[in-house]
């Protein structure tokens, strides 16, 4: 079996999930990690059998052993990052979003696109198994012709507020996850959005200039209506349901729980919170989006989720931005480009 | 319209509710209450428009208005008042069960048969919206031949000693509803029980000569099997729940509650507790049993729920007591009488 | 018992079914019934035991022993009846909406508040049991300060051209339940309504200049916001849920069943479909809303649904519909009258 | 970090299994494999970088550097191998059931006894995370004192009639699990065994001897009651629920499904079906008792399931089958180990 050889361009909270993972796929062999500061990160490497441990990140991209690379550094340094991995001829997964900038990030695909690598975003919910069935659903007509998309994305706490400063917003940040299931589950692409949002989970959020709390309304190109409802902070746990009605029917996704006992007493009836966030509830969609993608490098086959649909997710996000400063609904403008099915 | 007019025997805590109850279907006009203390229902039988209240049954029997009587005094006095109104030819609705003694019994629907008349025991459950659904779907062969039975059957809380000593016991006051629902759903007759019980809610009933929990493993004549599962004391509501099994599929009945909202909470998530007792389950199908009652007197249609039904019921009660004592499995004698359905 | 004396003006579809549910509340006599048409009402009044049965609702208002009327005529002839009904010192229970037009209806309100009579709007949903125990989550404060309402109202297929020719349109005729449930729900009253809406269901609902698909985004004066998405036809049935998300939790409301029996077969497992239509999922909040209108007249308690409640659902519907025309979000004037609680 | 090296003594689909969920433990080097035919597993042992592959046993038993071996050839040569293995020195993880003949277990678990080596039972239910809830919510006393313990137990499809004859019977083969289960979630020793059983949904396994549906009734030292039913054909899927009802409520476990979407369509409303066998049922249950076996052996810890779980799991399944054979119900010896918690 020939294996996919990869280097992992910071060792943060999501580089070191990705690690973790990627160790769980046969296909796959991690041999470098960059960082700009290693010194913790020393003994990590070891039990994780890193070979090279580095803070220059270009000793990935100029060792020829390596096939592709993981960018999970921080969002600013992604366009350059995706820039300088493609003109090494590097296969590329890059966290979301790519940039802040539609305009870097639309420069940053063109050489992707120039240099013939292939590049996968990380919108891991693509690759959740109640996501899948519900687009499924979608695809193979059980629900008819869609007519309203619902998406419920609540956090089960807030960031602190130095984060939020550097998140590039609500919409960008938290959203835009939300923004790409809009599209993977419709099939179609946004061509409105208008947003509103308030702050009612945490003043601090509202000093950064920022919102905690979100209702966007999208209009698609096939004419369908969606909402998603957002907030920063639900008590009970990460939020995630979607729903998709067309003139055949409906299709639901419910929130996923550690397990399905339910317990009867005197007081009341209760069943299991849904998992506390994206680590719980996505733990098999972060592994099987880095085995799809080592699955498309290996045997050259399409990706899943493409820089294309990161740049869409981003546009979308800049103009509900707009939408939420402005009072009035966006128009996004029509693209040659298609959903990637 | 033609009228059924009625006149209620016993006016108890069941007697009341099927006045009120009666008073739903424009069919039936509740002409005369008998009870043996009339007192301190002065005022309910005017606010009721009961025209006539006594103490002496006969009076109802006399009555050449009176088209049929409800029996709801004691079990003691069931079977001869059976044959009473059977002989002044009055239609007859009796409380379960109908006598303590299977003998008795014989005789008393011995005489309704000579008599002509019809009768229907107040095997409540079978006019229940669930349950009714999972005979359907067991009669349309949608769960195709029944293979395993199983009820589970709970109060919410035990009666008090003193009835414990006057109620026949735990399998004739209460898993004879439980019997009835098994024959019901299954469409075949018991051909043997096997009874195991103990005290575990309340001492006091084990003093009283009963028991308070039990299972009882039923064989029918179709071949299938069967487990009902009875506690006095579920703290949580009174818990009502069926399942036929069977070579195409199982069909599950769950339990009521008084609304399907779920709060989420930092806690935990809630639902309602199911319905607390018969009163509030069943109110609807007590609504039914009588209307349906009425509507095969007025109608001359089959009865859904006949002495033969009642007499089975009995007779397995009295094989799971045996079986209980003994130690062993109990046969029931083939008959040549048919399942009503 | 001191009985209320009640006529009802219009006997269609909604009249009759008042009247029906009447006849169970033994506090309520229904004496008169007026429609523009009777000859085909004759049998049926007589069925019903309805004493006066007139093309002429001004024989309704001269008789001195009628305490109320029910207005269940066409829309068009609320106002003036209101005025009339108010003028002749009746209590007035009105079909939704009020009028077409907010002014008749504000003016209608002002002869209701100057003669001293009780209204009450037919906002059947307040009295679903499932609808009013969010609202107690609410009020009780189980789920803290309100964040984010959602409602789902689908109805099960689009009613005939003429009928939505005649409507007053998507919003006046059916979101008006759902603004209503909005107020209702959230304890708050809305000052920002945007509306987005298509035509997917049925184009010749275009055609008649309506919509049959919306979104609407709300904002509450509490700072909270709020979702409706409504579709003319959810081909599974009457689909009718809500959420209120807080800072304590989440309270959801689901579809009732009409039973709970859930089947597993080879091919799927399956439970009931949602109720199918308004008939069936609120059979229990039509009584109850008649009931608690009886005790109102009888006990002179507060009403549960005001004319206030109707007009200012009105002009949530009225601002929607503008929202939808010009493209941008529509301010509500403060008031200074609160929601009733 | 310490390995612990491992031999598998059998590399039929179980054995098979084991090797892949133990590659997924950091702590566990499988070096060895041994079967009667290796000729097809050269490729499959290269690509899971299995060291030795041999026909003959010894060869792991006679390895100083093999820590443990796990036992997954057929039944009948399990105690003595357990026998060898433990003079050898090496810690043992067995599959179930350890024998067919409660003496020979008796005399296999003695040898372990006296070589001080641990030994695991492959009971992997227990490490369900529904089933690991229900028991803690008894253990931590949430459901209070045990009084009735109800699990169903259905295949979704027949063995073949060959493995029939070669299983042990229903009991042994397939209740045996559920036997170790109402042990575990009791925490009380079974002390009657009554059970029933039929043929109905093969008749070669009738004519093989055996049955194919099953009710057994369990009384638990503890004083509650406990039901098994089974089934060897639930044309839905694997069907494991399992419930304990106590003094202070009650605890259920449903079945797992691949997805929690629900679909709405004019025909009906669905579900996903339970998952379909053991193998995606319990997928991490197999994964979690291997790695809780490499822990135990590693720091010397408590197994969680014993020979001696294996061992009374095998009483039952005896005192069942004698049950079945004469009718009547069977009492179990008392012994003085008790219920590893």
């Amino acid at each position: 079996m020939s294996k996919l050889t990869l280097g992992i361009i910071g060792a943060g909270r999501i580089g070191r999930l990705h690690v973790d993972n990627l160790r769980l796929v046969p296909e796959i062999r991690v041999k470098s990690v960059s960082d700009v500061a290693i010194d913790h990160l020393q003994s990590w490497a070891e039990e994780k059998q890193i070979d090279v441990l580095t803070t220059d990140y270009k000793d990935l991209l100029n060792d020829p052993e390596i096939d592709a690379v993981f960018i999970c550094s921080p969002t600013t340094t992604h366009a350059n990052l995706i820039k300088e991995a493609a003109a090494a001829g590097k296969h590329i997964f890059c966290e979301k979003p790519v940039s802040f900038s539609v305009e870097e990030t639309e420069e940053a695909l063109a050489e992707v696109e120039k240099a013939g690598v292939k590049i996968q975003i990380g919108f891991n919910r693509r690759f959740d198994p109640n996501f899948r069935k519900v687009r499924s659903l979608v695809q193979d007509g059980t629900i008819g012709n869609p007519h309203i998309l619902k998406i419920t994305s609540r956090d089960p706490e807030p960031p602190n507020v130095d984060y939020v400063k550097s998140s590039g917003g609500l919409f960008m940040d938290m959203t835009i996850h939300d923004f790409d299931m809009a599209r993977y589950l419709m099939g179609s692409e946004v061509v409105e959005v208008s947003a509103h949002g308030t702050v009612l989970v945490d003043q601090a959020i509202g000093e950064a200039g920022d919102i905690d709390t979100a209702i966007i309304t999208l209009k698609f190109e096939n004419g369908a209506l969606g909402v998603i409802d957002n907030s920063r902070q639900a008590v009970y746990g990460y939020d995630q349901r979607v729903e998709i009605f067309g003139d055949n029917g409906t299709a639901q996704a419910d929130n996923n729980r550690a397990t399905n006992v339910e317990v009867s007493t005197a007081e009341n009836v209760t069943k299991d919170k849904p998992l506390y966030f994206f680590l719980e509830r996505y733990t098999q969609a972060y592994i099987d989006e880095v085995t799809e993608f080592a699955k498309a490098c290996l045997e050259n086959t399409e990706i899943t989720c493409t820089g294309f649909d990161g740049l869409q997710a981003e546009r979308i996000a800049k103009a509900a931005k707009q939408s939420l400063e402005t009072g009035k609904p966006v128009q996004l403008a029509r693209t040659s480009q298609r959903v990637v099915n």
